[in-house]
């Protein structure tokens, strides 16, 4: 037998095992936008921490982050810890630096859970383990620490230095993580070879994947002001400019129902697709079906697959979220706010730079506020902007990863993108001048952020021996 | 000396008096809005029956509303009683029912109020009496008391049959009072000859006015709805139609940053401006620079006097509030709002007719959702109308009160209108088939629902005289 053979005999053999380690790890709520749970999340950190002990892990590390900033109601709040932990140090290995998070969502029960969210239930007849955390990020983060064990117990030599950075902020806004990355560039991270996060999903159901890129995000808002403060509509209305009248008519101009930007210049600053790129698109599983169930409606702007794909992955797009300094509550209020905030933001690909994105935007918003020949004042302004992040698909990394995917799942993966961002990815690739690879485990329809949570067995099982086989053909590859 | 004379007299040797039950009154929190103080808005009911009482008023009833609607923290909260009662019933006297409500706003001393807002602060260098209330509407609800006790003091007859109908909950929407004057309206108030309301201020700071128009209000939502949840823009930004998109085409469509409604067929529904009602506001003084004073700020969309008065009491205006679903909070939120209700009402004025009016908006709105071709669902309805009201400035009622400000103030009264409504006016008019008279006794600048809120002690005395003076002319006018 190969040491695949073998390893993946173990991975089967531990299953039992890999699934009570999961369901431990599920059972501390660990809430990180809650601040009541903060302990529970520091707890969760504790019982990884006692899990690489027992594998052998070294030089493990709870890596405080401060105080969290503001707004928050214990102002002496800290942030829960960073594990960086070590498993070998062989300086004739590559090294890999393995990212996950173990803070979860808030899950309640009363928000239509079919079980108790924070009690993994194996389900052995749809073959899914259920619970929050199961598919993001807890079963994947965990299946690091199963491939190490799988490769104990089948006596086989761990093919890389492993290094793990698990973050328990990553559901509300990765706070303090960049700069620990910084500073542990040149220290805890020096010898770091490349970098695999495990915290995205197959674009589907049923085809693995490897992620290459992300849209960056560039967030606007549109100020308008006028009088001092809020009026009364009987009083002032018609006799007043209104800043929400100019902001609505400012608004409209952005984008039209059908998705196109109404900005002059952005559509130039794209990169162009080539019949190569093309061809990536149209071998990939996909189709409108999908997208409407996933939006639970049939409001789709397009029929054909590789639009689709290529709108949400390689076109910007720009969306209206909403405004500030307004009446937003249920019920009939007769206010003429004084000042309203729209809040839009700008999806960005390459090879869009975002300082003038910015201002083409702000151009705009100018010019069409000017046309209005209001007497209020106008500004628009970046609120923060995260850049996009485009991979070669087919460097070392996603040549091992996709050949481990074969070896695995019997099928070449497809090569996707995501809409969004992951900041985190341009954070590692800049601060230590390494690949990075998206690795998902779970599928399309796993419900990440919603009710009943799941990860398929199947995807946890196969998902370990992936990244098993990942480190291998990794290690074995004459580039880095 | 005449009856006026000695009446005159008297008001002034009891004004330290007048301005002592004034100050009683203050210092009692009677905040409607605040469910914690409604026994502080109970006890002041107590307090005006105890004056009532006093002073010779008969028939006193404490009218029970009933439970207070949700939304409320205590969901048996009763709603605060009406004062009902009667000086005299002489059935060869006319019988004026007079307005007013003991409820006030909330007020903080932090809110920057220059001293405690329920302390009432007599400022002899001024000349002003500040506290919450003062003028909104405590001080002319005693001022009624004042002419009674004026009378009887002076020993001079009551010109008319009075009856009080004081209610607790005009700041909180005057819950349950129209149904109460529809009850009474063939009861306690059968013998109604008049109505006057003394809760509207003069334009200015120098003129005394009578009011005889306040503009109703239709209240619209434009709801658009899509996909059944809201959305990640990055998953989903650029390939579903997103509803605040379409939102804010159509909210940008209902008026022009001028002022201009751009929905046809409103501005043939409004009455044609006659030579005489123009002459009306040629006389009244006023300027553009009370207007940005009032707004803090030069956003006044008229220069022109008239066009300023024209515009906030006999046209109808558009005013754009918010939008409910949509994100509304400090910050950044990458969502993509499932389902946006447009907020926005249309002021009313004669001779618009409501339904035919929310037909006109309607099909503006589901003609201008239409040309998006978008497969989000978008619908228009009337939230609530309140209906305008004007009276006939030259009837008995408005002559008396003319002629009662000449013989006080030595100046015709300006006649105005105001751009909001008071709902309970045209309740009044329409239950009790009577004239309505508003007669305000404070000034434009007294910041009746700001910090600060004070009344003119001339105002207070020569409102008082005006009361009275008012009640005597029209006692003796031919027509009611
Ligand atoms: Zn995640
Ligand atoms: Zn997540
Ligand atoms: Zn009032
Ligand atoms: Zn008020």
């Amino acid at each position: 037998p190969t040491k695949f053979d073998q390893l993946f005999k173990k991975v089967d053999e531990l299953k039992p095992d890999f699934i009570d380690v999961v369901a431990q790890a599920v059972a501390i709520p660990a809430v990180s936008s809650d601040e009541s749970l903060r302990p529970q999340v520091v707890k969760k950190a504790h019982f990884i921490v006692g899990q690489l002990e027992s594998l052998g892990f070294t030089d493990i590390q709870l890596k405080p982050l401060g105080i969290q900033p503001p707004p928050v109601t214990n102002p002496n709040l800290e942030l829960p810890p960073v594990v960086l932990s070590r498993y070998g140090s062989d300086p004739n290995k590559k090294t890999v630096l393995v990212y996950g998070h173990y803070d979860v969502q808030p899950a309640f029960k009363e928000d239509g859970w079919d079980t108790e969210p924070f009690t993994l239930v194996v389900d052995e007849e749809k073959g899914q383990l259920k619970g929050r955390g199961a598919t993001d990020d807890t079963g994947p983060l965990t299946g690091w620490l199963h491939v190490v064990r799988a490769h104990r117990e089948a006596g086989i030599e761990f093919p890389v230095n492993l290094i793990t950075c698990f973050e328990g902020m990553e559901e509300s806004g990765s706070l303090g993580l960049e700069e620990l990355i910084a500073k542990e560039a040149n220290d805890y991270f020096k010898d770091v070879d490349a970098v695999c996060i495990s915290d995205n999903y197959w674009l589907g159901t049923r085809k693995p994947v490897l992620t290459y890129g992300l849209r960056g995000c560039n967030y606007y808002q549109t100020i308008v002001e006028g009088p001092k403060a809020d009026l009364h509509s009987g009083v002032f209305g018609g006799i007043v400019a209104e800043p929400m009248i100019d902001l609505a008519k400012i608004m409209s101009t952005l984008v039209d129902s059908d998705g196109k930007i109404q900005i002059k210049g952005i559509d130039e600053m794209v990169a162009p697709v080539t019949p190569e790129e093309h061809k990536l698109y149209e071998e990939i599983d996909f189709s409108v079906d999908e997208l409407n169930k996933a939006s639970g409606s049939n409001t789709a702007l397009y029929t054909k697959k590789e639009d689709i794909l290529m709108h949400r992955w390689r076109y910007p797009s720009l969306s209206l979220h909403g405004i500030e300094g307004a009446f937003s509550a249920q019920g009939a209020k007769t206010v003429i706010p004084a000042k309203v905030m729209g809040k839009f933001s700008i999806r960005t690909v390459p090879d869009m730079d975002s300082e003038k994105l910015t201002k083409l935007v702000t151009e705009h918003c100018d010019k069409e506020f000017a046309k209005l020949n209001s007497p209020n004042r106008c500004k628009t302004e970046l609120i923060h902007d995260g850049a996009y992040w485009v991979s070669d698909p087919h460097n070392a990394q996603f040549s091992a990863a996709s050949k481990a995917t074969e070896l695995v799942y019997g099928v070449k993966p497809d090569l996707t993108r995501e809409g969004g961002s992951i900041p985190i990815t341009v954070t590692f690739q800049d601060q230590l001048k390494t690949s990075v690879l998206l690795l998902p485990m779970g599928r399309g329809d796993d419900g990440a952020h919603s009710i009943n949570e799941k990860l398929d067995i199947s995807n946890f099982i196969n998902g370990i021996k992936l990244m098993g086989a990942y480190l291998h053909y990794y290690a074995e590859s004459k580039e880095n």
